[in-house]
C-alpha cells in the first residue's frame, strides 16, 4: 500500500477549491506524502458529452451545489464569493503548475489561484491574475508565464489528463492511493487514511 | 425552523440504501422527526435527458459509484451484494410506500424493500418479492399490493415526484429540512444537525 496521496485537482473546479486549502494540513497531520496532480476536466467531460460544467448542464445540481459549497466553505471557515464566471479558464494555471511541479512555492500557487477564483472572484485565465498570485509566491511571473507555454509543459499537462481518464477518474477533486480511486472533498479524510493504513 | 428531517429516497437508488438503514436512528439520537417521502427518479432522470441510471449513462462514474459504495456499506456494517440488474424497478415498491404513509410498519417495509435489493439481489419490482417482505414485517400481501395499484396512490406518488422536482431535488437520497435541502448519504448527519438546530 501506498503512503503516497495523489491530489488530482482542476482550477475551475468548485469542491477542489476547499480541497486544495486543506489538503496539505491533512496530510501532514497523518504522516502521508502528497503529490499535485493539476489535470484538465474539459476534455474528460466533452469525452461524456458535456461542452460545458456539468453544473452549468444541469440547473437544478448547479444551484444545489452553490449552496452545499457555501456550507461546505462556511464549516471550514474558507471564505467564499460566488464567481461572477463560472467555470473559469484553468488552463494557464494548470500549465504553470506542471511547469513547476518541483518548485517548493508549488503549493501556495495552488491555494493563490484557487483563492484568486473562489474568493476574489478574479480570471484566473488572465496572464495577469496569474502573474500577481505567482509573485505573491516568491515567482517571477513573466519566467513561469513563458516556461508555461513551452510545447513540452503542454504536452506534460494532455498526458497528465489522459493518464487521469486512464485512472477512471470522471471529477474532481479525485484522490488516488495505489490504484484506490476517492472522489470528491469529503473523499479527502477517507483517501488519507486510507493511505496511512488506518482504513 | 422546522425539527423535521424529510427523507425523499428512491427504491433503485444505491446510496439510498445505506441512508434508509441508518437514517432512523440518526433522527432519533437527535430527537428530530423523520417523514418518509417516497419518490420517483426515472421522471427526474428523463428531465434531465437520461432514460437510465447516470451510473450507467457515465461508465466511469458508475465503476467508482460500486466500489465507494462497497466502502462506505463496510464502513457502516451493512452487507453489499453487487445486484445483477442495475437499477431495478422501484414503481411498486414505491406504491406501496404512498399507501402505507401511516403505518407504523412502513420503515421496516422501507429497509426490507432496500435489503431485498441490494443485500438479497432479489428482483424488488417482482410482486412475490415485495409481498414477502410485507409478511415479513406484519402486513397482509394482497390487501397492500392491491392498494398499491389503486388510482389515489398512483396520483398521489405522481404528484410526491412532482413535488421534489418542484424542491430542486435531482437525485436521491435527498433530506430537506424547511426550505434547505443536503444530497447525498454523506450530508444526513449535516441534515439532522441543520433540523436539530445544531448547524
Amino acid at each position: 500500500m501506498s503512503a503516497t496521496v495523489e491530489f488530482w485537482f482542476e482550477f475551475a473546479s468548485t469542491y477542489s477549491y476547499p480541497a486544495a486549502l486543506r489538503i496539505e494540513d491533512v496530510v501532514r497531520a497523518a504522516g502521508v506524502e502528497l503529490d499535485w496532480r493539476p489535470f484538465l476536466l474539459g476534455p474528460i467531460f466533452a469525452a461524456q458529452g458535456w461542452q460545458d460544467s456539468p453544473f452549468n448542464v444541469y440547473p437544478a445540481k448547479g444551484r444545489y451545489m452553490w449552496r452545499d459549497l457555501a456550507r461546505v466553505c462556511a464549516d471550514l471557515d474558507v471564505p467564499l464569493r460566488h464567481p461572477s464566471q463560472f467555470p473559469r479558464n484553468g488552463l494557464p494555471a494548470a500549465r504553470v503548475s506542471v511547469a513547476a511541479a518541483r518548485e517548493p512555492w508549488l503549493p501556495a500557487f495552488v491555494r493563490g489561484v484557487y483563492r484568486a477564483n473562489f474568493a476574489k472572484d478574479r480570471d484566473i485565465g488572465d496572464a495577469e491574475v496569474l502573474g500577481a498570485v505567482l509573485a505573491a509566491v516568491g515567482a517571477e511571473p513573466a519566467r513561469w508565464l513563458e516556461r508555461a507555454s513551452a510545447a513540452d509543459v503542454k504536452d506534460a499537462l494532455r498526458t497528465q489528463t489522459e493518464r487521469a481518464a486512464d485512472h477512471g477518474i470522471f471529477g474532481a477533486p479525485s484522490f488516488r492511493v495505489g490504484t484506490e480511486l476517492f472522489w470528491g472533498n469529503d473523499r479527502l479524510e477517507q483517501a488519507v487514511a486510507w493511505a496511512s493504513g488506518a482504513a
